[in-house]
């Protein structure tokens, strides 16, 4: 098999098979298939499209090009959930808590954030100690015990994805649906889940802006986890401006523990109650989006789901006093309050811009390996259709740097549009992806 | 400007300007744009294109990333001529003679042959001595005194045309019109001519296989040497069987010198007509076709273009006597016919096949570093259209090596086709382009 062949076959037009895809990406993987080869076959595919087929094979030939975890020693359904990223995005950290509690296993693998704030992990260092760096033994070990863990990534999951999403980020072929729902389903399908629920943004502060595509990106995935013998549910929801009202790292880890309480915003424990119910589902735990509805909401009312946070970072080496105290969480130094230069209401809020605030007050990384400031970031008072008058706080933003803070302050009032018209407020829940539809 | 906005550009149907195309070749040349980049590019504009604007600015950028000839020396129109090649195509060794006895001064620039039969500077070396081993002040010199002077490509031409050719070659993203006739074009601009000739080859044994894409090639290249101020006339020709009747270095030397004496096979001769044509026409040297006919007409009938070419072989160290006694050119040891097989008439000639079977014989380049056989090769004594009796000879071969003429022979009665009903014969020129048309 010689790639020119291959090239040539999808300029045309043609459909690889799986023989071919799998040769390819075992070839690149293995350094014998030169990027200037490869980025022309993107380009190919990038106008020419590939079959469902070919994408399932794709993303099964990049999900074998390393290690697969495996998750035998874990009893019943695993369930992993995955968030294609967005402002405020703390999903994981009250989620996860919650199926668990209701019965569904969570063995999760998790990275580190790159951008507006820090990842999964960054923020669940936020309590004191609490560590990732567990072996596969004590992870399924922990899983078994008490329902939920999470690692890092430590295992070279999926290299023929990373090696190959580097060079499409260099050569302009990043945007095909096929080929962005294969990187992100390799990683899932690696990472050894039995069901996979996803969850697909859409907005000014997601990678897929347009709601058509996001629905596009959630079919493709929804396919390929179902083709590979993985139930998959996708969520598409909105992420036109922040979820909930904290962004920043330990600020999100306190609206996480607030909504475990019940006392989360409106908009962010939707979010969880919509997740949480599609995981039990997929779990087998729940019948329906109904019935789960009310398991999850008994383990929020009966302090069990906080409870599984509680023993959850315990088991890790976290602090969790600070579950209850949220005192002991990293604090920054300066609090300030940003008041609305006008009356109004808010209307379009850049979402994006208010992940910038908080990187730049030092609560994202700009690099890999950037350290992060875990105590700084924002939390919002008003959202989209929010009234506010004259001198009403927007939002209080969290600083350690005089000078960060007033560009921050700069940039999000610049973010906040305030209008004289009432403003419609966004639907949170866009659509359920799921295989019949 | 960064090279990840320009495939960006292009991939999504941009043009790109005049600056970019040349900051794109000069920072490629000079390996500061990977070839990954480069290939990505390259196939994006496999699939969008580019205009005549865009295809013109990468000829110049490309022609001008290495030495660029300078004929200033040189008096008068200095006239070029090329071929896209093709089997038996000795026209520059008859042409060129023709031309410059006509008045039009010959500096030319040619390269060595890879593939089925030397290249012109291969053929020329029948003429033992013969060297295009000359500096560039000899060079113009000879040229101002005989009118014809032929000299290998010692300087850097186009080293970006040379780069990005070899990417292409490997990454399917040769035959798109622009780039095609980019890369052409960029060696003949560097080469300094005032006025370009091009012979278009179409059928069988050429590139450019449908007689549409010929025309679409031509028609290209025309307008690149037009908007870059040079003077542009394109034959498109027939090769869809070989030119003449001799295929092999010496023997093609021995049909070029038995057409300047006016015995030469009807189709070359008739070819050498038509360009010749062209370029005393574009040198300034005749009105229109018909007055251009009847001056070539004249040096072959009073012998001065044979004389041009004694000349010219004894100003490069050839030997001279040669042209008058075809004796004294290398000879191959075993000489043999190939009897037709039965009665019919030469339907399809493959063409290729043809070339191959010098190839065999010794009469090419397998590789950059093969040697020549300059004796070995083919005479053809039926051409398509012709009729033929069983036993009757259908060429001549001239070999040194008993296997490989069995080789060929097999090969040479696969590629000759015989059929019982009569063929019409091919239009041998199919058309003219210039600028107007």
């Amino acid at each position: 098999m010689r790639m020119y062949d291959l090239i040539m076959k999808k300029r045309n037009g043609g459909t690889l098979t799986e023989e071919e895809i799998s040769y390819m990406i075992a070839a690149y993987t293995a350094d014998r298939i030169p990027d200037y080869q490869m980025s022309a076959m993107m380009m190919a595919i990038y106008f020419k499209g590939m079959t469902q087929k070919e994408t399932v094979a794709l993303t099964m030939a990049m999900a074998q090009s390393g290690d697969m975890m495996d998750l035998d020693g874990i009893e019943g359904v695993k369930v992993d959930k995955h968030s294609t990223g967005g402002v405020g995005d703390k999903t994981s950290i009250a989620l996860t808590p919650m199926v668990a509690a209701c019965g569904v296993n969570i063995a999760k693998m998790s990275g580190r954030g790159l951008g507006h704030t820090g990842g999964t992990i960054d923020k669940l260092e936020s309590f004191e100690g609490f560590s990732t760096g567990i072996t596969a033994e004590q992870f399924k070990r922990q899983v078994n015990e008490i329902g939920i863990a999470i690692m890092g990534q430590t295992l070279d999951i999926a290299p023929a994805d990373k090696k190959l999403y580097a060079l499409r980020d260099v050569t302009a072929t990043v945007d095909n649906m096929s080929l962005i729902a294969s990187s992100i389903m390799s990683k899932k399908l690696a990472s050894g889940a039995d069901a996979i629920v996803l969850d697909v943004k859409t907005g000014s502060g997601a990678f897929m802006q347009e709601e058509e595509d996001a629905f596009a990106l959630a079919r493709e995935m929804v396919t390929i986890g179902n083709r590979a013998g993985r139930k998959t549910i996708a969520v598409v929801s909105d992420m036109d401006q922040p979820l909930g009202c904290a962004v920043g790292n330990a600020l999100e880890v306190q609206e996480a523990i607030a909504t475990l309480k019940g006392e989360g915003p409106e908009d962010f424990t939707e979010l969880c109650m919509t997740l949480g119910s599609y995981m039990l589902i997929a779990g087998g735990q729940a019948e329906d989006e109904k019935e789960a509805r009310k398991m999850l909401a008994a383990v929020i009312a009966d302090g069990s789901a906080l409870k599984k946070l509680e023993m959850f970072v315990q088991a890790q080496g976290g602090n969790p006093a600070a579950v209850l105290n949220p005192d002991l969480l990293p604090k920054a130094s300066i609090v300030e309050e940003i008041p609305a230069p006008k009356d109004g209401f808010i209307g379009k809020i850049d979402c994006q811009e208010i992940g910038i605030c908080s990187l730049i007050l030092g609560g994202g990384r700009e690099t890999k390996d950037s350290a992060i400031d875990l105590s700084v970031g924002l939390v919002l008072h008003r959202k989209t259709g929010d009234a506010v008058a004259f001198g009403e706080s927007l939002a209080t933003i969290y600083a350690n740097d005089r000078k960060k803070l007033d560009m921050a302050r700069e940039r999000f009032l610049n973010a906040y549009h305030i209008t004289e018209e009432k403003v419609q407020k966004n639907a949170l829940i866009k659509g359920i992806v799921t295989e019949a539809s």
